[in-house]
């Protein structure tokens, strides 16, 4: 069985995490698929989906680290290239497993959309794949 | 429905970029799958898959970043130490949705082959699940 | 068909790349799925999931990337800050192809579980997907 659904989300700053856990549970759970797994994604270019602890200090500590990695200007692509960059090496999406119609996220673990180039209006893709 | 296709790409230079958007989608239309996900890997451990927009700036900002980022020499492993590292951190593959028959791809994504250990004849697999 | 499994693994370094090939290849074996993808993931938010070569050298040069690149101290998170902040680049899973009824490496390629906040019991969940 394959279960298909999208929605929307508003960043709110240039750099943001946002934990979208609650809206890719509820997709899980409208599957009605038991085992499998459910593949999260974004289609746009310079955002991320990554998954960890939702902890403010965390949050801020992982986009200082971005920054700081990747530097806003010297780019040829020109003024979002670092947010490109950034997404070229984190990647569009996670795929976690569903165990007992339900996302297998660890204690800890939330799902989060990774805004580098906001604020704007994204679109989340969620696939959930199994019996 | 599972469906699987290898295809062969020759690199031509050490640090390289390759757009395989056209074989993946062909992968994916020979599949007659509607609704999915298609998995695109590579089982080279000097190579990467990655998703983001083919630009050829924003191509030469990403070479040159990973280049910055690991250096060439200083390793214990060899010569192609850099390759293997950077392959490690991005990985061997990248998940896309599967929709109406087609790549689920956004307006300014395509799939790229990362070559960072050639020029080498290269193989992609993908695997097409779903309905 | 899917087909769920899950092993435990001890670790004993605070950082470390546990090879756990062979108890990935035997969940595959025993979900007698013939073709397909496997997917590996940890639940745990310091650790990942990371596919290349078992060579000594190159397992030293990649724990040494990782501490360089992001300190273990200056963070808000706390003590184990650096050990989430790589777990959020790398991510919890790696996806391979299945491939007559065996995990699809490369020649070279390894699947390891990294450990960045050790030693620890950790669990490890492998999903097959396939026919």
């Amino acid at each position: 069985m394959v279960y298909r659904a999208t929605f929307f989300i508003n960043t709110s700053a240039s750099q943001e995490l946002v934990d979208v856990t609650d809206q890719v549970e509820k997709v899980v759970r409208s599957s009605k698929i038991e085992n499998g797994i459910c593949h999260v994604h974004s289609e746009h270019t310079t955002s991320g989906i990554v998954v960890n602890e939702n902890e403010p200090g965390l949050i801020q500590d992982f986009l200082k680290l971005l920054s700081s990695w990747v530097p806003r200007t010297g780019w040829s692509h020109g003024v979002n290239a670092h947010a490109h960059l950034k997404s070229l090496i984190i990647g569009n999406s996670r795929t976690l497993p569903v165990f007992q119609g339900s996302l297998n996220l660890g204690t800890w673990q939330s799902v989060f959309f990774l805004e580098m180039d906001g604020p704007r209006r994204r679109q989340v893709t969620v696939t959930v794949i199994g019996t």
